[in-house]
């Protein structure tokens, strides 16, 4: 299956679509149903202690979601997240960025399931693992 | 079992301990196994369309999880989610606060389990639903 | 919203369409958005110890979420579960059957999401908590 | 890390420890903190239609990630699952094995999280995907 949108055409939709968080976030890689993609850490994002904050890691994981789907499918800017369920596995590292892998399992006409991997950036053992659904729109809504 | 923090006290934690999230959230309401809390919506919770984020629906789940745990075990800052399933079911209502009811279904002593309803506020169906656990820590940790 | 299948008639679907675990199942109430049905346990579902086994839990919450979406849409027997989390809670009590208490959160178009509590019968402490998500077909293929 | 039971003895334990359902599986592989295991499809385990049925399917994802623990730290059977969030994501073939692929993504004191993928044999797609949490019994009840 062709890949419709690159890493730049994504970091490009998420600038137009999602100014508030187009900031946090940059997609790396792009390969066919695969994005690699990180969260550029910040302070907004940590919790005492330093590490990144459960619901940032969630963020994470959703986008990605959201831009693996887009990268088959085109720029459709009301798919929705329907389900995420998220083990939170061990304590990001402080000071680097949490890095995303992300695979589309399936991509039907009306749900697409995706399943994330997050590290923290310069090591392999994942700090979090998700899996998310996402409802496509009819195609006359694209 | 008898309420170990009401809800001031629960609210005086999270502005001691989490200051960067607690402008966003409120406890209404304290009983036994169930705490009624609040997302104070502002625009950093928004998504285009000026509704509240999936990412805001799972820090409101997530803080309210863990606060009906404390009421009943007291204040232990170590606790952490270790899973989340989250269904979003329907677009919150714009411009106005969520709702979370939280309702503790097992506190072991290892793991908490909890289910939490949100609603958009003067609304009765629910835009998610979300179950967690918390890992708590050993007793000298607290 | 009314019902469209009562206690009887879900029974009766039951045993003509999925022959193979009508015996394992009994609907024994059915309300707006709500059934309570409840697992017959025998020895086929049982782990050493003598508790109920967690694939027979599953399962009860699955044909429940079935059976709640079907009370109120019709008998459609190519609904598919797409998601189920579930958390396990307690150990059953040994020698009583399974009470599942499923509640239709959503119904939408394609999709209904449902809640299940399950209970070891004259228990109130719930030994599993699941949600489902159906997939309901479109309606000329009912 | 060293494999503490390989196929041959993860097989055995469950033909000692689960008569019930060892004559539905069979380990194929086990790799550091991996292991390839199938449902031996028979009758039982089919749902209208002829594909295996999705308790059938929870029960493959919950032994895999079950026996997947054990390789690692070898045989307590007193383990038991937590949680399970499980996505079905395409039909399985009617007539063949399915195959499981567990991967241990964390091993904790306490806890331990793994992933499965589940496959028609001879299928590259998958049907289902699964994440479970499996609470480790303190070491003197090994």
């Amino acid at each position: 299956m062709a890949i419709v949108m690159d890493a730049e055409a994504l970091n490009t939709f998420m600038r137009e679509v999602f100014q508030q968080v187009a900031d946090d976030f940059e997609v790396d890689h792009v390969a066919e149903n695969e994005i690699t993609m990180r969260l550029l850490t910040g302070h907004r994002h940590l919790r005492p202690g330093g590490t990144v904050s459960g619901p940032s890691m969630f963020a994470l994981a959703d986008v990605a979601a959201y831009l693996v789907t887009l990268a088959m499918i085109g720029p459709k800017a009301l798919a929705v997240t329907t389900n995420c369920s998220i083990d939170f596995m061990r304590k990001p590292v402080s000071g680097v960025n949490l890095i995303a892998q992300a695979r589309l399992l399936k991509l039907g006409k009306q749900l697409s399931v995706t399943d994330v991997m997050i590290y923290s950036e310069g090591s392999d053992k994942p700090v979090a693992r998700a899996s998310l659904t996402y409802a496509i729109p009819p195609a006359k809504v694209a």
